[in-house]
């Protein structure tokens, strides 16, 4: 897919067909996130891929939001070291953002949809994934095909007037 | 471009072409961060474009690694309300390293290279930029075209090993 249509196509996908979502396929989405940049190259991120029904549907009770993945045919964890450091952990969610992206993009392209949720229960997550105890479960990010409508560039996505948004030279 | 050529040929971009990059091309840019996903579609965001030389030299001061913005032939600084709010704030950030992504992906599909900055000087980057005082400049990203080779897919970018970062299962 042309990246302005993979752009504008991608959207929060938490309804999935049963169709499993090839091991290739799957890699390349993690290696999006991989390639992203991270401060100092710092590289703040583990993932954990899990296609395995049992897991799927423990996963989705880690947070009110999570119940999407109970139904995913696979899902990726991003999982970052525990830091006590306040900016240390501000940047290393600006980093995982900017992992996340690049992995929904790159799965958009795939024709695969992916919606991200919170976790809440820490322990919990750990357990589920063998995550060591100094590390954090931040995220996870549903990943299957579309059981709506396809992956089709949307005209006009819910958001702020983009003439709000942008600025020009000065606020 | 397509999609996965995008991805992996995006890089940080610090040493730039004197050409001005279009208002199209720049319009485009902030229409993929304004596209971007955010916590409960909140939109924490606000993108101010700048391309006028005085103001791009004096951006290139508020923080030391924010150099290369003076020779930019232009920026986008990315700015979100202040919040009292740790969890908000680094959800913020969160949805921010998003919308950076976006930008970046979509900068690289039209051949042109992009170098981000931290801030450090709130109130000369807010002065600077007409941002009202309950508001942040968070980062600061240089736009135009790479004076040195073209972006092209990294073969071997400088990553930890793959298999490290991948996880399958559990960890």
């Amino acid at each position: 897919m042309q990246t302005w249509d993979a752009i504008r196509a991608r959207r929060n996908v938490r309804h999935y067909r049963p169709d499993p979502v090839s091991d290739d396929d799957l890699e390349r989405i993690v290696e999006a996130a991989w390639r992203a940049p991270s401060a100092a190259n710092n590289q703040h991120w583990d993932f954990v891929v899990v296609t395995d029904r049992a897991q799927l549907e423990q996963l989705s009770t880690v947070w009110p939001g999570a119940g999407h993945i109970a139904t995913a045919p696979s899902a990726i964890a991003l999982v970052v070291p525990e830091s006590g450091d306040e900016r240390e952990t501000m940047i290393d969610q600006f980093d995982l953002g900017q992992a996340m992206m690049a992995m929904t993009i790159a799965a958009t392209d795939l024709g695969i949809g992916t919606g991200h949720s919170a976790v809440g229960d820490q322990d919990k997550a750990r357990d589920i994934l063998g995550v060591p105890d100094d590390h954090r479960v931040c995220y996870l990010l549903g990943v299957g095909y579309p059981a709506g409508r396809k992956l089709q560039p949307i005209r006009k996505p819910d958001r702020r007037p983009f003439t709000e948004v942008l600025h020009r030279g000065r606020w």
